[in-house]
C-alpha cells in the first residue's frame, strides 16, 4: 500500500537512542540513560496504592477524565499557584502528547502557522506537520535565554505570513531555561494583541531550582496550558497528563478527545490521584535534591571539558550545550559516545533542525551514581580524543 | 481564542449518553447501562496480577510496544488463526483509537477520500474529518447484512472521486454482523484492483457465536488490521491494543507514534501480556456464555416489541434495530428510555446520521440479570405506550 506523504515523519531521535541503548544492553553492555527525561525513581509509591486499592473494572471514564481528578489537579492550582480554577476546565489526557494533539485540533485548521522556540522539544513540530500545520521557527539563541520574546515573535508574524499561534515551554525542553513572570506576561500580552493563540506547556513544572516556575493561567484564562505527571511525579510511561482550556473549549475538546482517545487510561487516571496526595507530591519533591546535584555536576563536567553555550538551566533535567571546537557533529558525538563509552545523549538536531549539528542534551534524571558515572565516561572520551 | 472548524467535530453520542447515565446514578438512579460496549466483567486477574508482578519504574516504551508483548500477540495469531505473524509487524497502541489515528495518518494525506459502511462506528467519520480527510458512506442495508460488498464499493468508487481507502469492520458495531471468508477476499481483492488502501477493524474477533471470524491476514499481508484488548478481554478503560502493518509501513508508524503519542501506557502493555496468558484467555473465554445468554434474551425482546430490521449478529454484543412504527425519533425514544425508566441506549445517529433517527443500538454486554432488567424496562415503557 502506498503511504501518504505525511508518514514521512522525522522521527524522534531521542525514543530512537533509547531503543538503540536497550539493544545494546540485551547484548549485555552497560549504559547509562542521559538520552531521555525519564526520571530514576518511578511514580510514587501512593500512585501504586491507589490503583492497588481501586475498586470496579477501570472501565471507560468520561472523554474529560474522572471528576476526582479533575478536582484534585484543581486544587493542585490552589496550593502550588495559589490560582483558584474550575475543575471544570480541566482536561486529562493520555500524557501531555494527548494534550498537544487536541490543543492543535482545536485551535488550527490545516495550513495555520504556529511559532515556537528552536531549540524546543521535537514532537511539537513533528506533531504540527502530521496535522497540516505550518511550525515557524523563533530562533533563539543564549541572549535571550533560549527563550521566545515579544520581540522575536513580533518579527517572526511581521516577516512571513500571518501566525495563529505560539507555543511556549516553561521550563524548556532541551534548555530548561525559564520565563519570569513579568516575560511571561508580555508575551501572553503580545499574543492577545496579535491574535495569536497561545499554548503553554508547562510539564516541567515543579521542577525547578531556585523560583518556582510562574503558570501562564496567572495572567489570562486564555491560554490552553499542557501538563503532565511524567515528570514531576515521575510517571512517563503511565501516559497521563492534563491540559487547562478557556470555558469555550471544554466541550469541543470533549467532542475530539471521545473520538480520537475515548479517554485517558484509566489506571493511571486512578494512579494520579494517589500521586496527587500530601505523599505522592511530599514523594515527587524528595527527587528534587538529586537532580539539583545531578545538575551541579553535570554543568561542572560539560564546562571543564570544553563545551560552551551551555543552556542555564532554571528548571527541568537538561543540560543542553555545544560541543567544543573540533569534535565531530553531535550525530557522530553521540554514536561513539553511546557504542564505545555505553552512554545514551541525544544530538541536538532532534532539537534544532539547522543549529543542532553542535549542540548534545544531557538528561540527568537518572540518580545521581548513574550520572556520576555518565560524567566520568564522557570525560573519559574528552580525553581519548 | 478562536476554535478551529474542525474543532466542530461531532461528539460521540453514546459516550455523551454514557456521562448523562452517569450524572442520574450520581443522584441515586439505578440505570441499566446498554448504551456503550462496555464488558461487565472487567480484565481477566491474570492481568491485574501481571501488573502487581511488574517490576520497574513503569517507564517510556519503544514505540512500537514491549517485544514481550508484541511476541505474545504474534502467538495469539498462530493459536486463534493459525497465521505465523512476523512479532516485528505488530504495534502495540493505546487502544484501537490510537491504531485508526496513526493507520490513517499513515496511509492518507488531507483530502483523501476513504469509504466506510453506515451503519458504523462513528469515531471513523469524526477522526476522518479531524485528520482533513472525507468518508465517503456506503449505505449498506440488511441485504447485504450491513456490510460493504464488492459492488458497493465498485459503485461508491466509480460514482465520485477516486477512493483512496476503505474501513472493513467484522463483527461490526452496531450491527455485529461478520464478512465470512471468501465475501472478505473478494472485497480485499477488488481494493487491490482498484488501489484502495484497506483498514480492517477486527475489535470483536474473539466474541462471535457460531463461526469465528476470518481475519483480512489470512488473505493479504497488505492491510492494516486494528485490534485492541478492550472488548474480547474486557480492558475498555485501560487503553490498550494493537496493529498489523505490512513490513514497509512499520519504521513510519513508529515514527508517527513517537512523536503523537510517545508509547502505549506501560502499565497496560505489561496487563495485556497477563491478559494473554492461558488463564487470561479462559477467562476471556468464559464471558462468552453471558453474552450469547444475553443475545438470545435481547434479540427476542426485540422481536416481540415490535422493532424490525434485527441486525443478524454473529458477533459483538450490539443489537441494532429499527424502532416500531408510530413511536417518536430514535433521540426522544432514548431519552425518555433513560429519563423515564433508567436504561440507557445509543440513538441510531451515532452510526448512520441518514437514517439513525428510527434505529437505535444495544449492548448487551453487562451481566445476564442487568439485561434482563434492562428488557424488562424497555418493555414496560413499550406497553406504557
Amino acid at each position: 500500500m502506498p503511504l501518504s506523504a505525511r508518514s514521512a515523519t522525522a522521527p524522534f531521535i531521542a525514543m530512537d537512542i533509547l531503543a538503540e541503548a536497550g539493544r545494546l544492553e540485551a547484548e549485555g553492555r552497560d549504559i547509562v540513560h542521559m538520552e531521555v527525561g525519564e526520571p530514576a525513581y518511578g511514580a510514587p509509591r501512593a500512585a501504586h496504592e491507589a490503583l492497588a486499592a481501586a475498586q470496579g473494572g477501570l472501565g471507560y471514564t468520561g472523554g474529560l477524565g474522572l471528576p476526582a481528578l479533575r478536582e484534585a489537579i484543581a486544587e493542585l492550582y490552589a496550593r502550588r499557584y495559589g490560582i483558584a480554577l474550575p475543575a471544570d476546565r480541566i482536561v486529562v489526557t493520555a500524557g501531555s502528547s494527548a494534550g498537544f494533539v487536541l490543543a492543535f485540533l482545536a485551535l488550527f485548521d490545516a495550513g495555520a502557522r504556529v511559532a515556537l522556540a528552536d531549540p524546543g522539544y521535537p514532537a511539537y513540530r513533528n506533531i504540527l506537520g502530521t496535522l497540516g500545520l505550518t511550525a515557524v521557527r523563533i530562533e533563539a539563541t543564549p541572549e535571550t535565554r533560549y527563550q521566545p520574546t515579544p520581540a522575536l515573535l513580533s518579527a517572526a508574524a511581521a516577516a512571513e505570513d500571518a501566525i495563529g499561534g505560539l507555543i511556549l515551554a516553561s521550563p524548556s525542553n532541551p534548555t530548561g531555561t525559564m520565563l519570569d513572570a513579568p516575560t511571561l506576561a508580555a508575551l501572553i500580552d503580545a499574543c492577545a494583541a496579535s491574535g495569536v493563540s497561545l499554548v503553554a506547556d508547562e510539564i516541567y513544572h515543579g521542577l525547578t531550582y531556585d523560583a518556582p516556575a510562574p503558570t501562564a493561567l496567572a495572567h489570562t484564562d486564555e491560554v490552553v496550558v499542557i501538563n503532565s505527571f511524567s515528570k514531576y511525579w515521575a510517571m512517563t510511561g503511565w501516559r497521563i497528563g492534563w491540559m487547562v482550556v478557556p470555558e469555550a473549549m471544554v466541550r469541543p475538546v470533549q467532542n475530539l478527545a471521545q473520538n480520537l482517545f475515548i479517554c485517558a487510561p484509566h489506571p493511571a487516571q486512578i494512579a494520579a490521584i494517589g500521586a496527587l496526595s500530601e505523599a505522592g507530591e511530599a514523594e515527587a519533591a524528595s527527587h528534587m535534591a538529586a537532580y539539583r546535584a545531578n545538575r551541579e555536576r553535570m554543568i561542572a563536567t560539560l564546562q571543564t571539558l570544553g563545551f560552551t553555550g551551555i543552556a542555564p538551566a532554571d528548571g527541568a533535567f537538561y543540560a543542553y550545550a555545544s560541543l567544543p571546537e573540533g569534535t565531530p557533529d553531535s550525530t557522530a558525538f553521540c554514536q561513539r559516545l553511546l557504542s564505545e563509552y555505553g552512554v545514551a545523549a541525544t544530538p541536538g538536531l532532534d532539537f534544532d533542525p539547522l543549529r543542532g549539528n553542535r549542540t548534545v542534551r544531557f538528561s540527568y534524571a537518572q540518580s545521581p551514581e548513574r550520572i556520576e558515572e555518565g560524567c566520568s565516561r564522557l570525560a573519559k572520551m574528552m580525553a581519548a580524543g
